[in-house]
């Protein structure tokens, strides 16, 4: 076996934000030479990068200067200028994810064109450049209500998506992908992993619970409560995805599972993913540190989970605006088996996400119960 | 009850080896501002630190000014200016472990008074002045051989012990502690923490394996493979330990366990231990997290071990000086239930720390079969 691998090279992450600081505290384990790039020394990786660089990662210039300062490059959002990505690619920087699928997957349009030519499973779509093409298309009946509408790009955290049922209900007039309301089961995500010699490995599907108004993940169960059928043709799927995008690093990638059973792509990350917070304290390797065996092209680690977990985000309170507080601390902090992730943003808005607790337990249920209970005790206020 | 915590509030370290690292990555998780104290920026905490301060911790003036940076202030190694401590500490600034405690444990000729004193088990002793009142003694016949002599301060990692069989024997010509030869079935260590209200938690006593010539700790287990009453006294003696010392914070104690079937404590460290690192993966709270909790008042966390663990030390090969090597690490990292970590020290030399593993297994006795194989593969070499 070729055991050529990078281990102690450089690495630049675009992006400062939670994922990048759980990413950089990964490789703190290694004492891994992590630099990010991003526009604020507050932002949550910061402090504890090797070299903390001020940029944007959408200016060209910003990440073609940042790359070339690192052997491996890769990124905690998929937001990122890709041309510079492209560039530096071809100059000798290794770039994972590879700039050709984040080009494909920063386009929902292209994901789903991606999907049908490789046959993996996805629901069916239409492509439409704006609103008016839209309204046509209702008009001449080849688009019936209700339907979903996502913008093509720049969605993201559940924005640049609606629920179009009427035709009161107000579009994005943006190109966007248009697919059929499909009636769900339940959301599930599987998160996979491959190096550059091919080895592919694949966490226990998760189970998302969306909050209610913010169309954000809540709460997530892993394992998810699914038949193992299921399970096992969710993650044979997200196999094939990883290998179809000749990605190397993590892919997050949400299924629906509809009523009918049916399991389908929705969409994916080519990065750490919210839905796999929980590895850090259930599995053997976390996401982040197996993202990083996966961009150094080392052995890929034991995804086996230790215990059922359930990890829930820690969103800003409605109404509050201002100087972060945590409410609640202290009685959370007396319950076992709970640990806290705080991302150390100075101010918090509704919705922001300002942390996430992980609670493992026995079974799923009692987690699920033990993180209601934190749920209802920890809030996220102004000061 | 009385929830008055500091959760938030500046804290300071003095010391930027790897116990501060890993206290800071601990932090990290709570996004907790955490500063370091140490000579230079290339050493294990420092990349970690909000703020990473250049000075010596032996220095009056450097802790001082460091210390009124800070809300906070605690330890990663016992060898620092206790005056500064002191001073701080009446200026208002929190100092855990208490300058008073530190000052005691600094002198080991002062730690067997204090046993003596607080009728806590530890052998007997007799302290003298210099090495000629040693041989005094000796030729009075007041010492008989074998004995151990260990310097009463800056004895660190084995260092300043030695056994003393024959007149031929060299002696440390300092003040120093001498106790009879005592014949060990184990040695073990048991990690308390303290907060200021009194709460006091235990963690499972490990049992120690020492390197056959570098005096350092090799392998430890946990749980120590030790009948359930000798644990239990163990875990009680150390609690009074640490109540009796009227530390906030870590306390390891360390302790010979006779053949006789005595327990008797040999020494202890009032900070994050070599023999907590195991914790990190194999406990509900990490030693780290702990002592952070301690010493913000917060409430203790769960101390019970979710698995067996082993954990081993990495240390720099015989023969080899120079820029750090890691070989064996790719075969390392394909095993599963392995927890590396590297302190990035970028010069190694023999028997330096140079990081750890931990292996968690179903039984201790698989883990240690596995940490064996870890040490026969994974080698600290120059390059």
């Amino acid at each position: 076996m070729n055991l050529k691998h990078s281990f102690g090279a450089r690495i630049g992450v675009l992006g400062g934000g939670q994922l990048g600081k759980m990413l950089t505290l990964a490789g703190a384990n290694w004492h891994l030479p992590i630099s990010i790039l991003d526009q604020s020394l507050s932002f949550p990786a910061m402090p504890y990068a090797f070299e903390a660089v001020i940029g944007d990662f959408n200016n060209y210039e910003d990440v073609y200067k940042f790359g070339h300062l690192n052997k491996i490059l890769t990124i905690e959002i998929e937001h990122v200028n890709i041309d510079a990505l492209f560039q530096l690619e071809a100059e000798g920087v290794v770039v994972h994810p590879r700039p050709n699928a984040l080009a494909i997957i920063k386009d929902k349009g292209l994901q789903k064109q991606f999907y049908q030519q490789y046959n993996l499973p996805s629901s069916s779509y239409q492509l439409f450049d704006a609103g008016i093409d839209i309204l046509q298309a209702i008009e001449n009946k080849t688009l019936q209500f209700p339907f979903v509408q996502k913008t093509r790009t720049a969605g993201y955290d559940g924005k640049g998506v609606k629920i179009i049922r009427t035709k009161e209900d107000e579009l994005f007039d943006q190109a966007s992908v248009v697919e059929p309301l499909i009636e769900i089961e339940k959301e599930l995500a599987v998160i996979v992993a491959r190096n550059e010699r091919g080895e592919v490995v694949v966490y226990p599907a998760v189970e998302m619970v969306f909050h209610p108004t913010a169309n954000l993940v809540e709460m997530l169960a892993c394992p998810a409560r699914i038949d193992t059928t299921t399970a096992k043709k969710a993650e044979e799927i997200a196999k094939s995805v990883i290998k179809q995008y000749d990605i190397c690093g993590l892919l997050a990638v949400e299924f629906f599972l509809s009523t009918a059973g049916e399991l389908l792509i929705n969409e994916v990350a080519p990065r750490p993913h919210n839905s796999g917070h929980h590895t850090i304290e259930s599995c053997y390797t976390s996401q982040f540190e197996q993202h990083l065996r996966a961009i150094l092209n080392l052995p890929l680690g034991n995804t086996e989970l230790k215990s059922p977990a359930v990890m829930i985000n820690l969103l800003g309170e409605q109404g509050h605006f201002g100087k972060t507080h945590y409410q609640g601390l202290f009685e959370v902090l007396q319950m076992s088996g709970v640990h806290l992730h705080l991302y150390g943003k100075s101010f918090t808005s509704p919705y922001r996400k300002m942390g996430h607790a992980t609670i493992v337990a026995d079974s799923i249920e009692k987690a699920i119960k033990k993180a209601k209970q934190v749920q209802a005790m920890l809030k996220v206020v102004s000061q």
